[in-house]
């Protein structure tokens, strides 16, 4: 398998982290999953899996009820399943494609969960993508479509394209400045939010946030990507300004260095605080003080060091003392 | 010249990072320092720098008048001269021999103030060389000296053998545990005292302590430092078994390397810090956690990091946050 997507930096890469893009789409005849039938949702998946597997690309098929825990959790964690998703027992099935690039799951809450994600700005090519999985699967599967109301789909908060474009930005400077609130609240202005790295309500650990568009309704795909664009370039010209303005402190240089020497050094690392250096770290590296590391590196230890891809790179469950222990080793291995 | 003293570590030196003894001599016929006139301190350097100059060694003469303030104060760090001492304007003189483990005051509280130091546990070997020296000295300058009183002294607490033992000792595991108050009741009861390591009243920085005895009258040379030699073996003892029990948490390894990762990489280093970070990296040493970095390494950093050293290094005066970017530059240029 090539490296993954998430190994890797991709356009805008200081401050874009990576693109996604999703649709929610349904099967005329069947209610809902949250109304399904164990019955129906193994037929669901057993349709949609065959429709999949026909056309373009290999498609892997996993069962959720076949799935360890931590390995379920470790694809929250790497954003291929909603964290409902992961405690889902019969019925559910998830198919992955690529370096897990393209990945659709059957009978979240709707039927299907089509999504993309990139490396860096890339909405265009993203969608570009999920756009002709689409159209080949609707030949086969005839997706519930009101000509009026567009895609249907369970939550109101999807109709119409069932789309949800979204980037997940670095924004250390701006977070440092306490500036993120007032682009939140910015942001919601013009249909789009901006969250934790988890999604709503989560914290932000490392500085990282996920801009995505709220609209699904009355506008098309491209103007909702062209929207999320516009505001992504704005928010990317901020951020680098804050940065630069940032590193004209002596601190600055010091905080970079001394995350790196503590995550090549430590030997025991939470989450928290390794998400924190390597935050400090990203922006070193973006900023030319470093250049013995890159930012793909950096991206994938930003995976990486999550609690559940811990333990599922060490295939055994472990308590937080020793996924601490764990996690140092893994870090210094991976920038020694 | 050889590296100089403080650059090495001696026996016991996972503890004892230091000796240092000194005698307090006078001339008859003049009155103590303190009631001298500028002509007679005058006369009294001239009178030593004679004796000490015809006799074994080389030894070098600086008028303590003619010394830049962080030269000076650069002095005090390394124990060379006291805090008084360094402000000295005329008539005060000091003569400094081999690599400034052989040393004398003149005109300080005393007339002589001659002091040996070495690394390691070592106070016999320094005895004798001053023993050597306070003889030939004696033979021309004919010490003031009383048969009841002994050696006379212008602070009665140095009457007698008019001699300072004392070890500079790194405690970092007893001084975790809260034990070094107890320890100092102890001492106290032993004719002893500890204290940080710049003497009464100091912070100790870095768990640095400074263990010397007190007693001066009745008692011989010889009698006081195996007494010192004595309590030294019982703390060697007590913190060792206190580094033993603290190496046994996942904490203490962490903790070593995460110094080292700081110590090698921060742009920005305070006093108070490095000392700190040096004296958890001191323990790792000790403990074989790490073998690429030696004790003398260690125990020179100590006395480099030091502020007026930091400047006397540079040959140049900085404020503060100037020395801390000096500091850590050099730091990181020792333990690359």
């Amino acid at each position: 398998m090539s490296e993954r997507w998430y190994r890797q930096s991709g356009k805008d890469g200081d401050v874009v982290i990576s693109t996604r893009i999703r649709l929610a789409r349904n099967l005329p005849v069947y209610p809902f999953p949250a109304g399904m039938t164990v019955e129906q949702r193994r037929e669901v998946c057993q349709k949609v899996r065959t429709a999949l597997q026909a056309g373009e690309g290999k498609w892997e098929y996993l069962e959720m009820q076949n799935m360890l825990e931590r390995d379920a959790l470790a694809m929250v964690e790497r954003h291929l399943i909603s964290p409902d998703f992961a405690a889902c027992t019969e019925g559910s099935g998830l198919l992955l494609a690529e370096d897990e690039s393209l990945s659709l799951m059957v009978c979240e809450e709707d039927h299907l969960r089509l999504q993309a994600m990139g490396a860096g700005l890339q909405p265009d090519e993203l969608y570009q993508k999920l756009d002709a999985i689409d159209t080949a699967l609707d030949e086969v599967l005839h997706f519930a479509f009101d000509e009026r109301l567009g895609y249907l789909t369970q939550c109101p908060t999807n109709l119409g394209t069932g789309m949800r474009a979204s980037v997940m930005l670095h924004l250390p400077a701006l977070q440092e400045r306490g500036m993120v609130q007032q682009l939140a609240n910015t942001v919601s202005k013009l249909g789009l939010t901006i969250r934790g790295m988890y999604g709503e309500g989560s914290r932000s650990e490392g500085a990282l946030y996920q801009l995505s568009n709220q609209v699904t309704l009355g506008i098309s795909e491209q103007a909702a990507i062209d929207n999320l664009k516009g505001i992504v370039a704005q928010i990317v010209k901020e951020e680098r300004a804050a940065r630069e303005e940032a590193a004209k402190s002596p601190v600055f240089a010091d905080r970079v260095f001394r995350s790196l020497g503590v995550l090549q050094n430590a030997r025991l690392l939470s989450h928290e605080e390794s998400m924190k250096l390597l935050s400090y770290l990203r922006v070193g590296i973006s900023a030319g003080l470093i250049d013995t590391i890159t930012l793909d590196t950096i991206n994938g230890l930003m995976y990486d060091v999550q609690p559940a891809a811990v333990m599922t790179a060490a295939r055994v469950d472990m308590d937080a003392a020793a996924r601490d222990a764990a996690r140092a080793a893994m870090v210094r291995e991976t920038l020694r």
